[in-house]
């Protein structure tokens, strides 16, 4: 295994050519604590990376191979990231911990609890046990040693795109008690490459672009994810009101979050403590970014690990308006796996997730 | 002048060149009922309208003038449409009247009471007198006799596009006593013809592609305009909250707009309600299309002056979302502004705007 | 059949959901002369048109039937469009012409000499007796009483969107002795729709966005039906080389075509002379539009039926470069498609073709 | 100046603001071996480049100086990247060599001839003397000992992002003898960020979404260059026929290219020798990546300093056609001017070029 140093982590992805497996790649080729040295997929089955994916060095040699080959090739791996549907997860997380390997899990697998499986995600789930044992993780919303619990963490659940704008677009007002708990909306704006990596007529070009809808209104499956984030920091009582829209860009979402003035709130100067929460928000949090609220735009975030955020209140119609824009496929997929994985290894929490950015516009 | 038969109204347009010009002349040059036999434009001064827009007939022979040469060239006009900036059809619409035509002007220069202009358009209106003369007329959201009151009006003020888009997503729950007048949201995306037809870094398509951002929030001077039409329709207690976002789409508003439901909608089939109140609204106004809230997209207003509809309800998150799209620059100007020519000159009022969509997609 | 006046055409479209389908149905709604009063779709099967395309009176609630059903319900059209692929209209024209109705195929399935469709259309044709009877018809491009041959005719062959903006672009010149039959290149770009309406991943948003690639290069089906319409013009010797590429667009093609001079046109003013042979092709020919070639745009064909050209020559390069645009779907196929229908008919060539651009942009 | 390290080339950027010049401070944030020490921009005087570029580390503390300001503050860096107009660039050269750096002009103030200025630049050269100091380098196209040359260059002429892509979509099949130096046809589609960063309504999102035009048809001043570099590499007599196209994307370049057989060409296997042909020019040119023609797309090469391509040959109709891929903002400005710089300094060639794509799609 050539490129691999002794201090490497070694880690694999199963699914790498979905969109997410690919960004997950691109990532790991240029990250100086983990190797990539094992890929799974089946359209690429017996090819180089590099033969579809523009990276270069020891990743680009890797050969992937099969999902069916995969399952049982998990052998000498110190990690594994799997991009794969969450029944695919389901089945594949066990053996990869029978065989040493530490799992982040990209899919929505292991994200709920498991009485929340039938509603949103229409199946009941096969492996309760194992969902029990596995860590949820968005660093940014958690409380306490985060580090410690990862490092312990053998299964770690990485959070759905949506539910990472939508939770931190309202986190810092929550816990300045600047926001009710009841009555947040969140109106959510996400380009195709959330949908996947697949053909069908509704997701093609002639369908998508110049135009904008809403789907899964009210029944979308990060609904609860989002409230349980938020319960888990401590506001058990919330229920987001949340409307996901496809918009005709490929990467990025933008969340566009409302809540309720508490009296606190309105009793002072709201835009100065809204500016005050988020910068304590963002102080120790090396991805977060707070700008002013016209700034946030996809284009701040794309190719980043960057949540870029910005408010801005008015008393007299009783609301605080945040935007929150991150990358779907980094910030909400691959980037926040990877920086998971760095907090599991004991690795620097930014390592191998700065610089992203190849290229602006 | 040739073309024009006798009975048909003799109608010009001031500033045919800007995109609700182009739209306003398309849609006339296919009317029975109004001819297009002046108009104006500095660009294209002294030059057939053929050369520049993609219409047939005798319209495209009408020859522009200069603004400046407009201003005295009103005569033997019935009827004038100011596609011009707020402070120029304040100055224009008197001369108009003057001459004797009636306006139809699609800024926002007569839309909001007096005082509201220095906060919201940033000067003092020029023209309190006419202003307090003319008749804001966004059709569908009217009560009691619209027609009458419009055969009598010489100066129309035609609604903004976010606005018809915004108040008519909410009027019909408001009307069926389903939502509060407390705490509704509107969350509405346009497409780039919404700023007008300049050139400026913000609106080039390097920074609008791939991107999606919200500007003016809290800020936009249709938020008054929304509570102006509410108030009028008997919901004078109604301050939205609006928030406009920049989409990379050239025609279009989707509007997303939430409620609060009443006590009386959470006490039944919730659904039922919001469908029933759908279907009453709809019925008798041949521009609104009820469908599924889903199905409420850009592509299926684009280039008609329908107002597309649908919505959904939770009443465990005591939330009804509306789904309302509509064409910028078909309902949300030119297309509502014949609309309004139509009942003011007692023709029947989708005269002209029946199979006005060309193409699809 | 509530709505067709005795003097109309009555007329049935075989797929009426692609999106051919969709725009000639979208055309004949507005066409004074010929009325739709049958359509088939198997995924609109037993619902009215109006259910899923923005047009309004009769052709509105003309409902669909399925492909099945469809076969054996032709009686009492007078017309019948095919928008099928070439297998099914080969299978389908038959049995059209058979219960009396003419016939207009869109697809390939009648464009090329017999010999021509093992190698480009991957199939023998199953019906040669009947493609001998087949007229092509592309009028600006015929020679001729092409009104005469085509009141005589019981099935016309439609000609494909990339033929016509290809030869179109490059006939002018050919007539008029500016350019060598030998080294003709047309580098064309088109829109999305082009692929028809369906899901593959290809075709999806996420792939086609912010790209441009080149497909089929020197293999395209299209190849032999220029060179074959061009032939039938008198110009036998060409043998064009021909690029599809596939736009980040919905709709329209642009076709840069390449020529290299002949001597006469070296030897005099040959942009002067360029302009003269596209003037002489424009006059008499209601659909060309001449303008200078920077001018030509898809902005300016989309949503019509016009034939958008502009060329330049440099004489130091031994060049002249033609731009020609049109709409995919309207002159490359519904629209074409009804120009033909109005020559087989006895009505005049632009009957519902005019004013047709229900938007700008 | 923190974080620059002794053995560190420190380098500036006058510019930095436009899209160029950002690239630039993106892919020198993360050079090992070149430090980005200072930046002019009037727009962000002031301020440090990390609020407006997604960079991290010592970059973006970098604060920017007023372009005016910048003329007189070159001291102390070895390398200084002109990011500004022709003319601007012309009077600041020689200003910045007299301070003692040395310079990468990536404007078109060096690259032509003296006496093609007026012609194709609407100017007379105002510093004939540097002109013919400069050296223009294209490192893929360059014969003979690239590196001693820039080695000893003072004023290194970067090449314009249209030539990069002509120029090398041809020269491949030149050297090899497979099309002749007559009737070379580019016919080339760029994103919009190759006309800079600045508001022009034709350059607006509506004007430009949904469309494709070709603009300065025969008279656009990469033409020259492009016969310039080809006729520096041995093949003075080609005249190329030159269409650069405006493409509703930011970013990338396709160029589609046509060329001639040769008699030696159509004796063989054409496409053999054309695949060998480009075999061989990619062989030692790290940033050549050979691919079937249909491969070559704008997402193989965003985002990457790659020159992707691929061809296919037709004998019958006598033609080869090259596709050719590249960021416009990479291989076509920043990255080739980093990669020239990394030959004048003596670092590797692909030094800080690799790893670069941060995000796909």
């Amino acid at each position: 295994m050539n490129g691999v140093s002794g201090k490497q982590i070694r880690a694999g992805i199963v699914g790498v050519s979905g969109y997410s497996g690919v960004e997950l790649a691109r990532i790991l080729a240029r990250h100086p604590g983990i190797a990539l040295t094992a890929a799974t997929s089946d359209r690429w089955a017996g090819q180089p990376i590099g033969r579809h994916i523009a990276v270069e060095g020891d990743a680009a040699s890797v050969t992937c191979v099969s999902q069916e080959a995969g399952k049982t090739a998990f052998g000498g791996l110190d990690l594994l990231f799997l991009c794969t549907p969450p029944e695919v997860s389901i089945d594949l997380a066990p053996r990869a911990l029978a065989a040493g390997a530490r799992v982040v899990d990209l899919s929505g697998g292991f994200r709920l609890p498991e009485g929340d499986y039938p509603q949103w995600y229409g199946f009941a789930h096969a492996d309760p046990g194992l969902l029990h044992q596995a860590v949820y993780s968005m660093p940014e919303a958690a409380s306490g040693d985060v580090a410690a619990r990862l490092r312990a963490a053998r299964l770690v659940s990485n959070p759905g795109c949506y539910a990472t704008a939508a939770a931190l677009s309202v986190l810092p007002l929550l816990r300045a008690g600047l926001i009710e708990a009841d009555g947040i909306i969140i109106d959510a704006k996400s380009g195709t490459t959330g949908a996947g990596r697949k053909g069908s007529e509704e997701m093609s070009f002639s369908e998508v672009a110049d135009d904008i809808r809403a789907y899964r209104i009210l029944r979308h499956q990060h609904t609860p994810e989002i409230d349980h984030v938020l319960a888990t920091a401590g506001f058990a009582q919330v229920r987001v009101v949340f409307t996901p829209h496809l918009l005709p860009v490929r990467r990025g979402i933008l969340a566009t979050a409302y809540g309720r003035l508490t009296p606190a709130a309105r009793a002072g100067d709201v835009n100065a403590a809204v500016e005050g929460a988020l910068a304590i928000f963002g102080a120790g949090r090396p991805f977060v970014q707070v700008v002013a609220p016209e700034a946030v735009t996809l284009h701040a975030a794309v190719g980043t690990n960057r949540v870029v955020m910005g408010a801005r209140a008015d008393a007299s119609r009783n609301v605080v308006v945040v935007l929150c824009a991150i990358d779907n496929l980094v910030k909400g997929a691959a980037g926040q796996a990877v920086q998971n994985a760095n907090l599991m290894f004991g690795l620097p929490e930014t390592e191998g997730l700065l610089g992203l950015a190849g290229h602006a516009p």
